[in-house]
């Protein structure tokens, strides 16, 4: 049976919880990191399932099942359709898109953020997050039949993203890391090894005040996990804890032209002119703006996976 | 007066010295980290300068003076001539271009490293790495005055690219991350608060098999520390012991067409015939290849920071 985790501040206190019909059945550890959690909560969290102590969830603050220090690795343009929407051929692309966000982006799944004042065009990417498990410090071969010792559940992420320094300035670090940036949770779903399969359908949802943006399912990923991390560990190290983010479906706000427009206005103005001009075109899209409240979910068809709801209202400064 | 510092491994133990003359007087705790060092260090570096105990340096295997896990903050384009080799108008770029390395490419300042099998156009970028102090987690105002509380000391970096991931996949991260491509060290040079202006002077180079390759000098950075991790503080949480390198000098092996001729191919010519003619153009410039010796120094005119010499082999895998 999937565990379902959660983190969450009560009464003063921050503690850890499985989650179940609504209600939060609280560890008897505390764990100060989502790395203490992994190596030595098991049998803190399997006792804890079902147990007498009940919280509802409403009661308490929901925090990120995920805490810092840790790295946030991010895959751009994995889903077919945000990829067309990016203006690549997902037929043609051949390479994973890697980049990362700093850990100053991470916050609660209804913590409030601040939309930047220098900031116009903030636009949303609901993602799956995978939550690792293990330190690894050279290059591995990660399988479908191995995952499991490399992942240690998924979670809900919002790559938060600032499209006007994102795009025109060619800075998808600082663009997309802005405090609070990064909302993730609320749960860490946890699969027995046998239950990996189920990451291959998850359904993926996100709304703005509402009205449905962004939907479609991890079956549409191009770079899978495994393959995605083998490639990870030749250029990069792992601990518990660590977050990579698998990449976000079609729905975005901003999308790019077509290849052709694109060549053509950059053949005929300067890249200044034309940036201007992709900011003046975008600032008529529905860009997330101060009271605008976002929502997204992640679950599996059958709701053996259901990592919950996140809540993020944009603020002004 | 400043001191320096190295980080070593002899007789099978990793220790930390002062260097004075040539020599190297050991200290006598032992610290696991750069972070440790600095909050424990500070009696026991003092004390060890031009102590009685002696190690010639030749005699050890000098190492990073910064431990990994840490964070690799980078700065683009920062020196005017790279600007204006890389495409840009140094003085119309209205902003700090920032990126990151992850620190599986941290290693040792005479480490040998492997150039990856699918890399063909790999490049060397010496710059002054800051090695920061304190733990930063809200946006803070650094300035020249208070400096000395965010940055703890300069060494040397080199942020060695592929470019042939970089530019025609836009991967900054994967590009320049590969296993061992960024070496550091050997000297970690500490100065006093009022010494500080001496980072505002320092000459870099870097030789590749004796050949000069780049040559400049910090007064010619665009964006300086201060300002800097102010805006840095703004999307990143810094921990001491974190790396922040300040951008390098022209002289890399890669340079960009002039504005107009770019402008005019992307109207021409479909993207991958683009990036092929890229690639097939530089394989006439002279990358790094297995066998060549990069050798990369940074001191000030009068000598009082000299950060010693790096000394890379590249090899195959």
């Amino acid at each position: 049976m999937v565990i379902h985790l959660a983190r969450y501040r009560h009464a003063g206190e921050v503690r850890w919880a499985t989650v179940t019909d609504g209600g939060l059945s609280p560890l008897t550890g505390s764990y100060a990191s989502t790395a203490d959690l992994i190596r030595d909560g098991v049998d803190d969290w399997r006792s804890a399932v079902g147990g007498p102590t009940r919280l509802p969830i409403g009661s308490v603050e929901l925090l990120s099942p995920v805490t810092t220090p840790c790295r946030v690795l991010c895959q751009g343009a994995n889903y077919r359709q945000h990829a067309i929407e990016s203006g690549m051929d997902p037929d043609a692309r051949p390479f994973n898109l890697f980049f990362d966000k700093t850990d100053a982006s991470v916050t609660g799944p209804d913590a409030p953020v601040t939309r930047p004042a220098h900031v116009r065009l903030l636009d949303h990417e609901v993602e799956l997050a995978l939550v690792l498990r293990k330190h690894v410090n050279h290059a591995e071969t990660v399988t479908a039949e191995n995952l499991h010792e490399y992942v240690f559940g998924v979670t809900i992420a919002n790559d938060l993203s600032a499209r006007d320094v994102q795009l025109p300035q060619g800075q998808f670090l600082k663009g997309k890391s802005y405090r609070g940036f990064c909302p993730v949770g609320p749960y860490l779903a946890v699969p027995e090894p046998e239950e990996f399969p189920l990451l291959d359908d998850l359904e993926l949802s996100l709304a703005v005040n509402g009205e449905p943006r962004q939907h479609d399912s991890t079956r549409n990923m191009l770079y899978r996990p495994a393959e995605t991390l083998t490639e990870l560990t030749t250029f990069c190290d792992l601990s518990p804890g660590d977050l990579l983010l698998t990449g976000t479906p079609h729905g975005c706000t901003a999308t790019t032209p077509p290849a052709l427009v694109r060549r053509l206005a950059t053949a005929l103005l300067p890249e200044d002119v034309l940036w201007r001009m992709f900011t003046r075109t975008n600032l008529r899209k529905p860009y997330l703006k101060p009271g605008d409240v976002v929502t997204a979910g992640i679950r599996s068809p059958d709701g053996s996976i259901d990592l919950g709801r996140q809540r993020t209202t944009i603020t002004a400064p």
